[in-house]
């Protein structure tokens, strides 16, 4: 039966109470993508069950279909399936057990080695490449690449997570994955089929305000106010979920404190220049 | 009537055609989420008509819905509207018609200044935004955030196209929205209506096996003998487009040939310095 509940925009102001804890105006019709989009969670429990057939292919091909600066498809990726691999890679990044757990764990890479290796054959400098603009370039095609790949998935009703920890360890990473010189791996992503009996929450962000300006950047007191009751929706998500109550704002600061709070990767700029990238 | 195009799985082929312009195994079902990833194209002619309410709002909250490294959220967005401000940051971003001609241009920003302020405010240190690691971990929030929005727009109807050219004039950018330290213009985004008088097409992209490697990186024979081949396929849309006959290889390395080839952006590392990234 029908219901008023079944329609596109009460099913847009569920979504967006979900996302914000907070009532919003939603004006806009839902659709499946918003659906998708707006739905996502992080999952960090699968299913012992493979991919269909197909499914890494056309994550990929979304992939490749995000826009990249100046067509220069300055990224790969690398899906790592073997077990032994897996455990190996869930060992340089902080033993997160979802890694072993998925089925297919795909390595997100800065490539700068193809676009260097066409130069060469052409007898032409490639002196761009040395330059923080080639790195930071190559990190935003990724990580344009990555996302809708990872929409894509949930879309298929697969979940995914991002593991940042990858870069914990980079000099490891690249001798386990075979990584030429000007190439990184930005990070990884487990996929697979979520498990039902563990289902992930939608984690409630940052009220629109705090994030989104008009005209100029403005983080007076309204991103403040913005901030207080972020606090207060984040610790109902934590009583929720059973987690230890602590404001957004502590949890926040105390990941930025100091070099140690980036577990390893305050060196991240002599490993780089190590790994090929002088960042000029 | 439903032909056998119509089917799902024959969506899936023809897009995947248009993408790659190969014959690809299309084993998986389309879905309306596949489509709109898959079709992606950048607009850059857009119709002289102003947004539904409430479009930006859900732009952002998707964008807000994507992942973020430990939940830090270190981006925000700027929306443009005004005609005077639109006109600024096109002149200094090579001139780019469409960023006049679209109603919202939408400036992403990766920002560790919310981060700082909540620290200070609670008399914490925040010593780890001064590392390059903070710097990329905003850069990759900021991506993930921004590609959510762009894929919420085209399951809209509407067109979106990035410039990367908002980080040739950094200062000049920062001082027209305002920017404290410690934030960073990673790129713009022009939103509006397509022009259907002036269609987008969509651009091939290399062939899958030249991007996507299984358990290890693979550089050799087949990654070559797909570029190639990307050469050829580009050649044809050039010539169905009426664009320049070049190969992406020359295209590619004229690109990163030297520091004069990043249009000003080989003092990236300078300038963000002077914004307040030490990037230590």
């Amino acid at each position: 039966m029908a219901t008023s509940e079944d329609s596109a925009d009460d099913r847009l102001r569920h979504l967006l109470r979900e996302r914000y804890r907070e009532e919003q105006p939603a004006p806009i019709a839902c659709n499946a993508t918003l659906d998708v989009l707006l739905s996502h969670r992080s999952v960090r429990a699968y299913l012992p069950k493979p991919l269909h057939q197909g499914t890494l292919e056309t994550l990929i091909a979304a992939a490749q279909s995000a826009s990249s600066s100046s067509n220069l498809q300055a990224w790969s990726v690398i899906a790592v399936e073997d077990p032994d691999r897996r455990s190996r890679l869930a060992a340089l990044a902080r033993n997160q057990s979802h890694i072993l757990q998925a089925p297919l764990f795909l390595v997100w890479l800065i490539d700068l080695n193809r676009l260097g290796r066409l130069a060469a054959a052409r007898g032409e400098p490639s002196e761009g490449l040395d330059y923080l603009e080639s790195f930071l370039m190559g990190a935003v095609d990724t990580s344009l690449a990555a996302q809708n790949a990872v929409v894509a998935l949930e879309s298929l009703g697969l979940g995914a997570v991002y593991i940042g920890a990858i870069r914990n360890r980079p000099a490891e990473v690249s001798a386990e994955l075979g990584l030429p010189p000007h190439v990184f791996a930005l990070f990884g992503l487990c996929v697979g089929w979520p498990d039902p009996a563990k289902p992930a929450s939608v984690k409630p962000r940052l009220p629109n305000d705090a994030v989104l300006f008009r005209e100029r950047y403005n983080d007076g007191q309204a991103q403040r106010n913005a901030i207080d009751r972020y606090n207060r929706h984040l610790r109902s998500f934590q009583q929720e979920e059973g987690l230890p109550a602590q404001d957004w704002s502590v949890q926040a600061s105390d990941r930025i404190r100091d070099a140690k709070a980036l577990h390893g990767r305050h060196v991240l700029r002599d490993v780089l220049h190590e790994l090929g990238f002088p960042l000029k």
